[in-house]
């Protein structure tokens, strides 16, 4: 960083990719990209402003000028690149779910710390606005006692490629798209989850090998109960929140379509006693603010919010339910 | 019966009043009625055509005026009540739940059977349009196979008097209002439940000795899994439709408040391929047609379709779900 400038190259271009756009408007940040797809590199390069390519990941790593890699790659390739990483001495943000199993996160999380680097998961869930100003209003004891915490993250999508296979993603939907919303239930519920069961189906995308579909109710150690629902083969849901939380005092909830957003009714806030609001939020993405968040944790020597401890305990929840759904008992954590 | 008209007797003014109402309205009934309170007696003999009132319930089961009971009675008195009814040779519509427990229950069925009465349950659910329209929809296979039922009832009610004892309703709201939805998640489920999970939470109505919310995951032996919330303790929810139903074609669901009915949407119906639709459904309300349903059982002789197996089915996933809060286990049925 003696440069002036933070170089980070993102590895991966799928998901990737919004990544590197939010890096490339960063006056602080030399972005470089690195695929092995070179119409993605070239779109990228159209697209954005890219400092630099590299053709593999060996040479992203050998580079002086890389401080930090985004992952953004397949599961199964998450720990191998991230230990490398580390071992450059390059910071990590990688992309949900941190790994495939807890044994490859734990190998992770210990060549970072070995190494000194910050490792961040991409989970910008943790840093959407509604999820943000949700917590704020828990925390302030808007809706009293918190009891119920729901997560639905209902809709279909089309599984291809290696996201089909379960050995190269740790299982199916739940560990994939599921796992923001398993970050949203536990980020909202207050406490660590002592108790998950969960039932899954594959009744829609026969293709897969994981699920397609995840029920789980959890118990967190402060007696709330979460009840968290996601699925890929729902293509047309009927009416619900993506998140909603229930209080003694009061409810908020996300609301999504038309007039979606944050929503309270709290008996303890004058404006919304009787009727539910709906509040303003600042107009950042998670994405966005995800992105920032670990440049900032890099300058400024901060630990990153979804850091190892966050990564894991997603994780460990996903990988809870896939134990409770395949033998139908329940898992108590921690694992 | 020789007498031309069914003598029906409503036990308990409560929630009974309901179905002192639709009685009255039927040309073939004589209603009568029996309530310890004189206020209650004397409202529904000004609004409602009653034949002849009884000051006890001896008397309703001496009369020979009576041919059928209909307790709507709490339910510690359901048992006793209507095994004296079977042996007295009177038909018997009981009020949900059949019972307390399911040694009760199975008393209650045994006494009907000797005597070679009726006995139905008061399960409304059953009966709802948006409810027989669902499960006729399901049946003819316009959504696929159906891998998700979600019911969520919610609401806030101020319990009072012995609705607040376990001992005297055998448990909290799930047992009591909650068990209607339970009718409705087996009823859509289109199976017998196996295996039930259960968290249940009294945050809000503190003052209940038994629970105020329930979060339930069930999985039926056709694979379906099924989502149950139900709450006393919620005023104001976020939006839920209040049953969804879930297939590979497609999916149906009865949304509240404005532009309440059930929607539709499977690539099955040309009309719904794109966009849910609203299906058109008789205005019978459930309520009116589980009476008419008890008398044209009586008069014609039919078993009831809330019956004992019906009735017994309802508490017996209540009473696992219980067992199942209580342990932390999930509990496998038949019990």
């Amino acid at each position: 960083m003696g440069k002036g400038k933070l170089g980070i190259c993102v590895v991966g271009l799928g998901i990737g990719y919004a990544h590197a756009r939010n890096y490339s408007k960063m006056e602080d940040v030399d972005l470089y990209i690195c695929d092995a797809d070179r119409a993605k590199v070239e779109r990228a390069k159209a697209e954005l402003e890219v400092k630099g390519t590299f053709g593999t990941i060996d040479e992203v790593l050998e580079s002086p000028k890389i401080d930090a890699v985004d992952i953004s790659l397949p599961h199964d390739m998450h720990k191998d690149v991230a230990v490398k990483a580390a071992e450059a001495g390059k910071h990590i943000m990688v992309e949900k779910p941190i790994a495939r199993n807890l044994a490859e996160a734990d190998e992770m999380i210990e060549a970072a710390e070995r190494a000194g680097v910050k490792l961040m998961v991409a989970e910008w869930q943790r840093f959407a606005p509604s999820i943000v100003k949700a917590r704020e209003f828990i925390g302030e004891g808007l809706l009293g006692e918190v009891f119920l915490v729901c997560v639905y993250q209902l809709g279909f999508v089309r599984i291809t490629g290696w996201r089909l296979s379960k050995e190269r993603t740790g299982g199916g939907n739940l560990i994939d798209s599921g796992i923001h919303a398993v970050n949203a239930l536990r980020s909202l519920g207050g406490a660590d989850v002592e108790i998950v069961f969960s039932q899954t189906t594959r009744l829609v995308l026969k293709e897969m090998e994981g699920e397609d579909t995840s029920v789980t109710v959890v118990r967190f150690r402060n007696g709330v109960v979460g009840n968290l629902i996601t699925s890929w083969g729902i293509s047309t849901p009927g009416p619900h929140a993506y998140f909603t939380v229930y209080g003694t005092d009061g409810s908020l909830w996300e609301q999504l379509g038309d007039d979606g957003g944050l929503y309270i009714r709290s008996s303890r806030l004058p404006e919304a006693d009787e009727e539910p609001v709906k509040v303003d939020l600042p107009k950042v993405s998670g994405f966005e603010a995800e992105c920032r968040h670990f440049v900032e944790c890099i300058l400024e020597d901060k630990e990153p919010i979804t850091g190892p401890r966050e990564a894991r305990a997603d994780l460990e929840l996903v990988v809870a339910a896939y134990r409770s759904a395949e033998t139908g008992m329940p898992v108590r954590l921690p694992l």
